[in-house]
């Protein structure tokens, strides 16, 4: 049997602006599970998150009380998702992996949002993968992949096809410092337990759904990490 | 010792937007709240409820979800009160009457959103106000109080100062057909419950948060029912 | 596929008084739910929560903890009814909609209680109904149906086979203050719920069990609203 | 400072049908509480258990689900102690002994149930006075103490001010065959646990109120078992 | 349809020490569970819990906190037979009866641990059987089964191939007192549980994996109980 | 008011193995709570989760699960500092940001293990830190401090007294591959949730329980980072 896929969406991607892109997020991914395939989905907190965390940083708030607001927006958007997947997804976001784990035996397709304050919603798309021996997990993110350089700055960037995590690791490192929102791309966490369990790291462009049929459908797309 | 007092907020009102507003309101909450006041807090679930729902609904989603969705967003807005009010507020937001009764221990504010599908967060109020003996409900609206006529159609429109529950009654049985968003101030569920418990209900203006500042102090504000 | 259909019944019926009606009532679901049907159930409160809300109130409890204690003594019945459909129910009473979505993943007959204070186990039936996507909503209760006027005080009382929601929505109102538990039949906001999604409402005197069969059938029996 | 006591009270006492003497217990215990003691209390499940559980055995359950019965009803009768102690009682009632001792932590009288099927509430009882170091276990049972032999068949039965945990253990491995219904006492596991701690046991006769304030103040009553 | 089967594996077998074992367990209910059987099991503490015991004792904790410390490690001890038994086990440690019932519904083995203070993982296995209906509950021992006398000080001791559940009382009161450990065997609740549902209990020597292949095949071994 | 402190000990110290060390850490977490200090402590796993990810990884098992036992693991090295504490301790132990900041209302001393796989207990005590609003976090470890090399390869390694965030984390990045075992003093995702609230890291040697009591007076001791 085929294994099982884990999908991360950027929250910006699942987001009430762009109710198309999950209207084709969700017809993608119902497709792909009506073929059999086990799917798990992981949707960040994208602007909903964003707004709250900066309203109630504004108030004085705890930066370990503002992960559990971004925690809270993505589950919002996961529920989005959950409205579009129908009767293909169970009907409840997990808030945590004993959850997730329960609400995987029904064979649905299971939508998380974030689980804990200090883990990023890529390291829990990563400890799903993990926990449900998923050896694939796209990364639909807001770039067309990883690039050798800050796009936005090298005009000669040029967008990697294939690397190791230890190369994914260096240019995470680098970008800590040099390159901001990259490191939104991926975290050394996420990216530890992809190695520890040899899970492949497919990095797409979000903006274009056909590119999760493609990575889903095992076609060259985006950046290949592993 | 003084009776608890319940107030309920728009979630138009707490929201990221409004964050001087929120801000304000925290202010009032803890001043009352330091000299020895026991409150419990309700807030709506405002615009980010309605983006998700209007998102959600174009998706074909259950009304029953749509009313989890909204759940979740007033959930949110909770959160920044929550914020707003640091160590008088108790950290977590109640998601049924048992928990909140379990937080209300604590002496501390408890700030809810919705509970259950089917149940307005006015009435989540009226049930917490029953709950812990509190013998007024605020509720901090988007107009200043309950009119004998629609304001918006009738240049004569009178505000009530004082009215009984049969006649709120009525006025909301006539709104539902004939005056859009009004049915939205107080539900037929939510009178019930104050008035089989002699809750006084006071509807005050809640863009300007001196009237919560004033309704807390006993003074005359907005409409009084009961 | 046919549409899942959800069975509200009275506790006076579903009752250790009335064990052979628990009986016909097993019979009659299990039969249902084999040919393929799915089924929900909802279960009032009866005698027992009656006995205990009464005895609580004369000690002083709250209106709400009075609805707790409803929903408790709801959920016995609603075990009741659990041992008479064996394994073709899901052991578990869910508290709240959440863990019925959870347990309806099951694919057996679930069956629950209350939920939460301030709301009817009707309006528990109707979210259930709206959160399936049923579209009849069968309610077994203590009479034969929607009358025009009160049976007990009119003999020309006429059984009406037949009306809207907002039909069912006057009698209601005038039956608050005229006609003392017919309020009970079913309460505004589950008849909002019910009409926002066109949901089908069929009253049947629940005292004669063969009267649910023909309402699963699809026969004319009783009242239907819709 | 004074260690905590546990009072265990049969459900045929706490029941609706015995509102008096549940207002006197309350009194009773309202008063120990304002003097400083710490106390829990464990109710049985009374008439109502037995009724339901009739009921489900009629149609065809299994025993373990018998006893969730009978602590669902056990719980009903907690609440209505609870609704007589007011504030000097936590509003919940724990289903486990983390969540009893969640709720200890609030000063608060806590009321319990039972916890677990194959486990006695006299069992629930021990297992509470362990946990927090209480060194008294009052039992307030339907019968004056524990008798040399069966007063119902003897008349010259004598009640035993005191004996030792090992007495008593042969008393009721005795009675388990010869006298039914004595062995609802108390059991071999509560007895066990009772003993392992050293928990002095008092059986009074529940149906008398003034036994157990006499029993809280150190009076002699009934029989005393350690 | 085969009835359902309980099996309770000791602590001391199911370890970090013993994975050998642990994995000749798996592959045994692995096997059985393939060919169609549903199997519930439950793994007592052992070494882990009796390390941590006498630590927490040492430090001054109450026998109803060693217990549950005793059920934590049973829980670990539990997750290593999950983790060898793979696909073919609910992922989830049931902390509870109602969290069992809610994972049994998976149709996989489920695997407990202990559920609360004051209760052997004996009597939690006798619980479970009557909820699931089983006819069978096999408990791999450290020892070969029940012997008539104390084998490790009678020469002549004879083990017993069968014996009513009044036989096996009478040993365990016996035994109690004249024979350390052997009371562990199993306990007089768990007995109740079993006899007043009919649940044969059969005693293997679970150092030899291969005993329980046998009685999960029905073939002659140990000593059978009931 | 002095700010809370956050106590983080290694899993190796605190356990059956070292009950000494136990009650030293108790006697000194007592002393400083009953002065006024508000505290919480998140110990590691230790020996026995080692023992038992090594057992399950040769199972079969995901590194995710391979965390959850782990986590298990050091939930019960919890229980026993919470022992040893009596009632200075909240007697639960935490599953998540959520119940711990539920039971750090007490005011006791809540004492956590781990809360979600792929977060280290490191990450879980500095997400306490900040949700709390501790200002330093006493790290309780098996080594004097950091070093400038690695003292087991280099004679002339010198013990840093103090040093910034980022150098740390240079120090962490070398470790990773040069150093093994010097990771688990500290990770990433740690360093970043202390660094983004500016919260001082004091890292002792765990094996001297002296050392904490120095740090929690504000002495100098080990190396203090931040």
């Amino acid at each position: 049997m085929e294994k099982p896929v884990v999908v991360k969406i950027s929250g910006r991607i699942i987001s009430p602006q762009n109710i198309g892109l999950v209207k084709e997020y969700s017809r993608i991914l119902k497709d792909h599970h009506t073929r059999g395939a086990r799917i798990a989905v992981v949707v960040g907190g994208g602007v909903t998150a964003r707004n709250y965390i900066d309203a109630a940083r504004s108030l004085g708030c705890s930066e370990a009380v503002l992960d559990i607001i971004g925690i809270d927006a993505s589950r919002l958007n996961a529920r989005l998702l959950i409205a579009g997947l129908g009767s293909n997804a169970h009907p409840l976001v997990p808030h945590n992996l004993a959850e997730f784990l329960q609400y995987w035996e029904s064979g649905k397709i299971v939508v998380a949002g974030g689980f804990q304050p200090g883990q990023s919603t890529n390291a829990v798309a990563a400890v799903i993968a993990e926990a449900i021996g998923a050896d694939r997990l796209v990364n639909a993110t807001l770039v067309d992949g990883i690039y050798d350089k800050d796009p936005s700055k090298h005009k000669d960037a040029r967008l990697l096809e294939k690397l190791g995590y230890r190369e994914l690791r260096e240019i995470l490192q680098t970008s800590q410092t040099s390159l901001a929102g990259a490191y939104e791309l991926f975290d050394p966490v996420a990216l530890n337990v992809a190695e520890r369990s040899r899970i492949k790291l497919v990095f797409i462009n979000g903006w274009n759904p056909e590119n999760l049929a493609k990575a889903l459908r095992g076609e060259k797309v985006g950046t290949l990490v592993g």
